[in-house]
């Protein structure tokens, strides 16, 4: 089948093989991918990944051993777990020290005609979220896992570091209990949406004061330097960057200002469709692009300073 | 006065000039003084401080424009906050940015015939605490300071890496609220104090499982890699080790497991005092050895390797 895959090199193949289903997995036909800053970073070496790339994707079940979920529009969680082991039994599926990752971590993801998931990681479109919508849940819920984690109260003065594609579904995501949010970026020419989101943006050395909350979406440990510097003592600092590159931190000036560092990553998908069918958070005017996955290399290499872009499959 | 003063090198001085006080401030005759890895590290080259060392203390109050603390046996919390400062307006007194720090930041500490701290800074100690459980008064909020930042449940597992003077203090507290707490570390011959506290110990590689929240108290970077390794997806990690030498972690891999960093630095005191009266907390143990001021130089020396050293001032 077509497929766009890392082996090293970023390539896009018409041989690669087909999914091999296991018990309770569902073969699935995407039709759009998102190219993510995580893509990005595995061709550069992040996991050590080899195979088919994607993670984020909203696609048609068209086999499965559970009959009525052939022919449904699905998103899927992209961590496989065991379901067996002491971290499943407590509920942290996405932590199993046995899970494959979808396009990230000895699962082939989503950028090819046919991708593979259990049946368990499925989670059904409503008919009022189109494709285009869909295909930010996966980011969405991973912006929503802040909330999971923090208790973030609408009175906290919150800073989003980095004005790329996952800073701005942070940004909406944390206006949601009210708080006041301002974006931090380099990217002046993308703060008119932003800006009409109600989000105020600047650029780092503009931030005034400091915050209660900061998350760092920059992927670089520059962004990571700005979102430190902006945390006020005892607030709390959310990293959802992973990058390949080594980062530093003053370990010690962390503990005598007593700031939290929340390490932050998958998030829940039911709730990130629930704001999509509802309208609260916007996707629309963060595609920047989309390409056939035959050119999914232009693709790759023109998706670094931009907003999302898209890779139309099926 | 007779002082023990850091200037680049640490000596004991008889001409050290007596404390000038400022209004609203107290001046105190310490009787003991503790010995703190901060203070060692502070001889390493930590914070810059030049000036009186120690901030772990008990004594009495000689003079004081409020007269009814005159006479009174009190400790004192180290940092002299501005009381004016949105900061101290939250309450975060600690975080005072214009705060000076006992022994430790642009203030004279505790290893003097003398000192000077805010009335507001102190608390009268009860007749039922000696003066050689009042000493570890500082020490111990510092470790409370744990449990005012984080909800233990009793149901879960702790580790405490460091099986020195502070790890003892932290390992106490922390079972209090019915934990299994574990100490790990690489001085058995103190093991035998600990496990009749009910904390097993265990050096660094018998340490088995992942834990739900780990503290480092070694001060040393390879205690923090050991503490980083013991902590469960989705723990989090304590760090209450403040050191000169530049530390690291792999920031990706903390937020790929979702770990929670807490930095904690100093804690409450009335609790402290309360814990020591009703005799929760066991001070007498630890202390290791005594000395005169006049020999502070000798017990810092002494001090690198033991559990605490005091030093007797009046």
């Amino acid at each position: 089948m077509d497929a766009l895959v890392f082996d090293g090199t970023l390539r896009f193949v018409h041989d690669h093989p087909l999914p091999a289903l296991a018990p309770g997995e569902a073969l699935i036909r995407p039709h759009l991918a998102g190219i993510c800053n995580t893509d990005i970073e595995i061709t550069r070496g992040y996991m050590a990944f080899r195979g088919v790339l994607g993670h984020e994707f909203v696609g048609t079940v068209v086999a499965c051993d559970e009959a009525a979920w052939v022919g449904r529009r699905v998103v899927g969680e992209i961590n496989a777990a065991c379901l067996r082991c002491p971290t499943c039994a407590r509920g942290d599926y996405t932590h199993c020290p046995e899970r494959t990752t979808l396009g990230i971590d000895r699962r082939d993801g989503a950028m090819a005609e046919l991708l593979r998931l259990p049946i368990a990681c499925l989670h059904e479109v409503p008919a009022s979220v189109p494709d285009e919508a869909a295909v930010f849940v996966e980011p969405l819920a991973a912006a929503l896992e802040i909330l999971e984690q923090c208790h973030l109260r609408p009175s906290e003065r919150v800073a989003v570091v980095g004005d790329g594609k996952l800073g701005a579904l942070v940004a909406q995501v944390l206006r949601l209990p009210g708080c006041e949010v301002t974006l931090v970026g380099r990217h002046p020419e993308r703060w008119e949406l932003f800006e009409r989101m109600g989000i105020s943006c600047v650029r780092p050395d503009e931030a005034l004061g400091r915050f209660d909350l900061v998350v760092d979406c920059t992927g670089q440990p520059a962004g990571l330097a700005t979102a430190r510097r902006l945390v006020r003592p005892r607030g709390r600092l959310v990293l959802k960057s992973t990058f390949h590159a080594p980062s530093e931190l003053n370990l010690t000036m962390l503990a005598v200002d007593e700031v939290t560092l929340v390490g932050s990553r998958c998030g829940p998908f039911a709730p990130a469709l629930r704001l999509l069918a509802s309208g609260q958070i916007t996707t629309g005017p963060l595609i920047s692009a989309r390409y056939p996955l035959s050119e999914g290399v232009a693709a790759f290499q023109a998706a670094g300073g931009r907003l999302k872009v898209l890779l139309e499959i099926s």
